[in-house]
């Protein structure tokens, strides 16, 4: 069966959830063009999660995707906190932030049974989790209305372990790919493979239908990842530009930039590896650092430094996701690039 | 143009150059079956060289490829030599390897004048280079008797400034490519791209014809880089267990292991950072380390460690190169799996 027939669309093409890069509009408008769009919610509030689900509910019947993270979240560690802000000192003091009013929390929930209740009101088509999966209980309850369910994996193991839980379909990230790293058996970053190499070996090594992520720009990567076996393509980077993204200014000018072709894949924003351009504070403190609080704690103590430094239109300290291929990013409606991805398809 | 055409071969596969675990066998089989062979010399005498090429010629008229590695050597530190091998020591102890008889020397010699004397006795249809290309004296040389000169990309910018230089083929070298990566502008690992992403931008970036090298391992992967844009492909580790290569013992059976699925870029072995099934000095000292001596210095204070763990049946201390995709790896004949990977080309 094809990804098309199991997901009832058009097209096989996904746009990738991208939490603070875009909401239901640009959901909206790939679903409406045939693909998948997808919302993630790993940034919003319950009550903004509601508000976007109405939003889509109310422009298509389309099918959509609606993402969660499923991490744990972990133990804050004043050591570390103290430890981690002590290196950014210096920004601090640059940028006049006061450290003693750092915002706390998390800034990214996992998906949780709350969130399950809400998300069960409108009955989305695909549900779709980054870092594995969460509980059996929680699965259940997505399935039980019937929603389609997809994941990502970054090695072989992780394709196994997912079809093994009974995913739908599942997404083949390469480590071109930009945002944050799926990965959720391992944290060794030597275990990440090229999307060439990934893609052609979860396509061996499992039976459900792979989608293809990370480096894929334009139609012929679709049809490149089609001859590795993918039965369809995810692309995030490629629809940043789009005007229905929320990508800020600086982000957008960032990927119109010489910069955006040098990425890598940081610690730095969130305390998970995830890849984005290379810009102030990646080169002053290296892309991985082991002194970050541990993911998502990390954003909080970024998150001033980034406000200041944007509001005189700087990306010094924003997380510019991206993948390793910008070659795609165009200002064009998503509908437009969806159709160009999917020509003679 | 056709890279067949160009080459004045069937087919559009080379055989990757190899040093260390493959000769003149290799090349000749892969050359015969309509391919490109190619005899990797960065580690051979000049004697050895000859020899081999004496072989290759005795043995098929097919246009075959000869590879030399064109770095800097460097000057010695004896200050960072006294440090590598104190972190070896505890291993000199452990296999009773004398530090104070350890070898000196490269191993590894850049192509010279000396070895293009000897190259153009038999003057190679096909010559090619890693780590950029030789001075333009030396490649006038070459280019002398009707060479067409080949040379490894790992970035865009790379892949630029070899067609200034009037390169005739350029490899875009993928991170998924076992061995040696071929970076040459750069010694930042976080510029180095995934196949996909890497192949797709360099076909954009220059005129001249581009293969993919890099995570491919079958036919599905060879069309997937045609349909990318590539005029062929260039694959290493899938040749690796065929009986013509002298890949060792320890590394056919690393290879045929479930290890094979982790490998690393690690510059312990010569200095550089290259590719290879993670073991265990990787797993001690991290695959990057930045007290190894230049390259490709580093590979003396580790030989005797790894001759004496093979001569146990150890690869504990061997380089492992394999590429982020073994899935190809066939105990077939070169000239059969040529073949298959072109079939229906």
């Amino acid at each position: 069966m094809t990804i098309q027939q199991l997901l009832d669309m058009e097209l096989p093409i996904i746009q990738a959830p991208m939490a603070g890069v875009q909401g239901s509009a640009l959901a909206v408008a790939v679903s409406r063009a045939g693909g998948l769009g997808s919302l993630p919610c790993a940034m919003l509030s319950l009550d903004a999660m509601r508000d976007e689900l109405n939003t889509i509910k109310s422009q298509t019947n389309k099918p959509f995707n609606v993402n969660f993270f499923c991490h744990t979240p972990p133990t804050p560690n004043a050591e570390r906190e103290a430890s981690w802000r002590t290196t950014l000192t210096p920004y601090y003091q640059e940028y006049g932030v006061d450290p003693d009013a750092l915002p706390t929390g998390a800034g990214r929930s996992p998906f949780s049974l709350v969130a399950a209740e809400v998300l069960e009101e409108f009955k989305p088509a695909v549900v779709s989790f980054h870092f594995g999966l969460p509980s059996t209980e929680l699965l259940e309850r997505v399935r039980g209305w019937g929603a389609k369910i997809l994941s990502s994996a970054t090695t072989v193991e992780e394709a196994r372990w997912l079809e093994a839980r009974g995913v739908d379909i599942i997404i083949a990230q390469g480590l071109e790919a930009g945002g944050h790293r799926g990965m959720f058996l391992t944290d060794d970053l030597t275990t990440q493979c090229g999307t060439f190499a990934l893609v052609s070996q979860i396509v061996q090594a499992v039976d459900v239908p792979v989608v293809a992520a990370g480096g894929i720009a334009d139609r012929a990567g679709v049809s490149a990842a089609m001859a590795l076996g993918a039965a369809g393509v995810q692309l995030g980077t490629a629809y940043l530009l789009c005007p229905e993204a929320t990508t800020s200014k600086v982000h957008r000018a960032a990927l119109q930039s010489k910069a955006a072709h040098h990425t890598a894949v940081t610690n730095l924003f969130s305390g998970r590896p995830a890849r984005g351009i290379v810009n102030r504070i990646i080169k002053d403190l290296g892309p991985i650092n082991s002194e970050t609080p541990e993911f998502p704690l990390a954003s909080a103590a970024i998150a001033p430094l980034r406000v200041q430094a944007e509001s005189k239109g700087s990306g010094d300290f924003s997380p510019l996701w991206a993948g390793q291929n910008v070659g795609g990013c165009k200002e064009i409606s998503a509908a437009q690039l969806t159709r160009e991805l999917a020509v003679g398809l």
